[in-house]
């Protein structure tokens, strides 16, 4: 048994309950008994009414509900740091196949270290087969590489069988290209291939041991990876196996203008009505990213209470644009906030991703909707927390939820000065860093300390991983980059009519006449 | 007589030389001697022609041209960290009229420090007079602020004669409000008042006393502040006064949809073809924010010779939109780049402003542009320096121009991994941060060393500020906040048909149909 206080000037307990406020208690406290918390209240009463083994924080810090990121595909090492520069989704993906194969144990550490010292205490971890190894492994070792870090996870295995590498029949695309290079092609698909069945085992086994683990962090959800990319029978035995087995399920979804297209031009409708009418969309699906939304689209997302999982800095950086985020808030859909491994300064900061969020989303005009700080918040808490399956134990400071939680150093979040009347959700959004995060709890464990992860070596992880990096590239990494370079002209070509036809943006940011 | 040679594995001599790339030298090194580069070339080369007295940096450092913050207002403690929530442009400026007035000298300082330890050398300052204290004093203060900083600045007083609460005459607004407001406003208004002659006799003595000091760091430009605040004979004199003593000029422009619309409804045209049509426009003028520009405009400003000053953050921030930088650049525009002081992060970082810029000129599709690293680069360096009239001697890395250049550590950038395919100035535009900052140097002396400005004892700066600051609010600040809350219900107002014209954006980044 295990007991402790966790003391704030502020203790943030739940954004934007009514839109416009944040539930703040000044002076306040939270009471945890083994990880899950027991009262929130003034300081004083707090005391008063429980005997703790320690007393954390103090009168000088802020206490919030840990973040989640709503999206993410783990590494650590990014994308970018391995030599693929942004680019358009479609090709940049390509370019991600020459990666260098890397430790899955130690890279989940690393990026769990990442994100634990920014305040992220969930991820919603999707996981993209790697070529020529075993899913079962591979998995195995992600999932030891988060309960190390103790990172809370809701997990999955992104699922793709077709279209990969246009938006076109593989062999369809292959047919056209060179022989050396369809040869290549058709090699590299191969080490990437999953079976439908082996997928399906491998969810169930690890759904059926979560369940089973009351000690765990862990949950498993079912993932489609995108409508263009799976069968339509896939995407019904998904939400038969979702009903089944009381899963949720994450699905990438228009992304880019050209998934929108692949939609319009394959049904004569978009991806979003597809979904709709195969009666795939619930409120137990999760649709990363989001951006080529319709009117209509938006309207079918609230009707049938998916959440959409935002993501600005990889929209913008992988060319995707923006999610009409203000027009899906103005409906009533849940809108979450991930960075899908590529945050706006390649380090998966979600308060930086906040403050994004809520930049991105001021549109011009007093009339028009802005996003404030408290809604950019319950995007990465409360909101967030729903399609992880854990909406009832996380995202919320209040009794019989987890104790995940985040301590800031108040003086260094309002030096030099601050103004007495502003409120502390708007100081977090407009001047929070992770440098002033001191404590990091999940599940009552103190895992970050004066700012620094403790629960493991971090400084041995790095170590490790600048060794295994450090080595030469593999061969068949090599190849891959050639292959995917080789490739790049002919994906060009085959989508260079695409994405051509009128555009009336839902946010008037300029314009040319 | 001092000289020192400063080392780089890299040496970032000119940004986006050709669109595409850097000029870079690989183990390079700048030699400078009091405070002029006398040599920029390969280290082996500089250390065997040069006796220096100091070598600084090494070969795990980078060295790149000082940064330069094209459109700035001082500060150092924010509007919101004064208690001015972030809101529409025109609703914010008189929020901020309730700022606590401050110590000129003291926040010159503090905002001076806080850019050149990220990287910041030269700052353009466009002075906003304060009420009911002189102008020459306070300019003077500022002044000093900026040389005991050491900051190299471009320096303006921002004038403002008419439509100061809304874009319409203050008498014919005032008479619209209750007999008490307008007592109050018209108060507030007289003790903002700057006469003209006096504001071009500030300008005088300081153009010419700054012209003749050989050794100071400071430029004077004027600045009408905005087309509607402004007359246009006022706007013929600032030209005249330009010509006759070679000095820039630097002007906010249509920052607002508001302010475009001013311009419709006024002229019938936009502000941008009434400044043409004045025969305003030239290489000399610099133009803020410049968020609503038309094709039309942009046309016009390419064929002047223009710069526009980009302001990405604020631009967010105040609900003003995304200036079409891809459409600027593509015409030839000189773009250079500033925080406004209310960078995303509201702190003035330049690192981050670039990178902000980097990821929003990001345009869906992949036949549409996108601002490369290089170009971010070269909007806060090469572009920058234009309209400082300083573009023969800062932003470049070159023999003759000042030594002004920033040390960052390589290890810190790269860290954990970076892959040996990747361009240093892509690294810098995805990874840097202030911190990764080592050294920076202005005019041959190092003012940061470690990381830690060094030139003042910056703690003692802060101390003096939290002092200042913590004294009671005075009650003419109080009544300002007042004024300005009574107002602002008058003023949305106001706006209320404003601004309700069809748009066609620039920027396609989502699609409601």
């Amino acid at each position: 048994m295990s007991t402790s206080i966790i003391r704030g000037k502020y203790v943030i307990c739940e954004a934007a309950v009514d839109g416009q406020s944040s539930r703040v208690i000044t002076d306040g406290a939270v009471f945890q008994r083994d990880g899950v918390i027991e009262a929130v209240g003034a300081y004083d009463e707090i005391k008063a009414a429980h005997q703790a083994d320690e007393e954390l924080g103090g009168s000088g810090y802020v206490v919030m509900p840990g973040l989640v990121n709503a999206h993410h595909h783990g590494r650590g090492v990014s994308t970018f740091q391995n030599g693929c520069i942004d680019d358009c989704l479609e090709t940049w993906i390509l370019a991600g196949w020459g990666r260098r194969p890397y430790d899955h144990y130690l890279m989940t550490l690393f990026t769990s270290i990442q994100m634990i010292e920014s305040g992220t205490t969930t991820t919603m971890y999707n996981h993209a087969q790697t070529p020529a190894t075993g899913l079962a492994d591979d998995v195995s070792e992600v999932l030891r590489g988060f309960a190390d870090a103790g990172m809370r996870t809701a997990f999955s295995v992104y699922f793709r069988e077709r279209n990969r590498v246009v938006y076109q029949d593989d062999e369809q695309f292959i047919s056209g290209l060179p022989g050396d290079l369809a040869g290549s092609l058709r090699q590299f698909l191969a080490a990437v291939n999953l079976s439908e069945e082996e997928y399906f085992s491998v969810f169930q086994g690890l759904h059926q041991k979560y369940l089973n683990d009351s000690d765990s962090r862990v949950t498993v959800l079912l993932s489609p990876s995108n409508v263009q990319w799976v069968s339509d029978e896939f995407l019904l035995r998904t939400k038969d196996e979702a009903t089944r087995t009381d899963a949720a399920i994450h699905i990438h979804l228009v992304e880019s203008l050209y998934q929108k297209e692949y939609g319009l031009r394959t049904w004569g409708h978009t991806p979003v009505e597809h979904l709709n009418n195969l009666g795939f969309l619930g409120p137990e699906v999760s649709c990363a990213h989001s951006v080529w939304l319709t009117d209509q689209d938006i309207d079918i997302l609230a009707q049938t209470g998916a959440t959409v999982c935002h993501n600005p800095s990889s929209n913008l950086r992988l060319k995707n644009g923006i999610a009409p985020v203000n027009a899906l808030l103005g409906k009533g859909v849940n809108v979450a906030l991930g960075t899908d491994s590529t945050a706006l300064n390649d380090d998966d900061d979600m308060i930086q991703e906040m403050r994004l969020a809520a930049k991105l989303h001021r549109q011009p005009r007093m009339d028009m909707p802005a996003l404030n700080s408290h809604q950019a918040l319950r995007l990465a808490t409360t909101n967030a927390a729903r399609p992880t399956g854990l909406q009832d134990k996380i995202g919320v400071l209040e009794p019989g939820r987890f104790a995940d939680l985040v301590l800031l150093d108040l003086d260094a979040l309002t030096d030099p000065y601050s103004d007495s009347g502003i409120d502390v959700v708007d100081m977090l959004l407009y001047r929070g860093k992770a440098s002033h995060i001191d404590m990091v709890m999940i599940q009552g464990e103190v895992v970050v300390k004066n700012g620094t992860f403790i629960k493991m070596d971090k400084e041995a992880v790095l170590r490790e991983i600048k060794e295994q990096f450090a080595r030469p590239m593999e061969g068949r990494a090599i190849e891959a980059k050639k292959l995917a370079q080789g490739l790049t002209p002919f994906v060009e070509e085959f989508y260079k009519d695409w994405g051509k036809s009128e555009i009336t943006p839902h946010y008037g940011f300029n314009s040319r006449v």
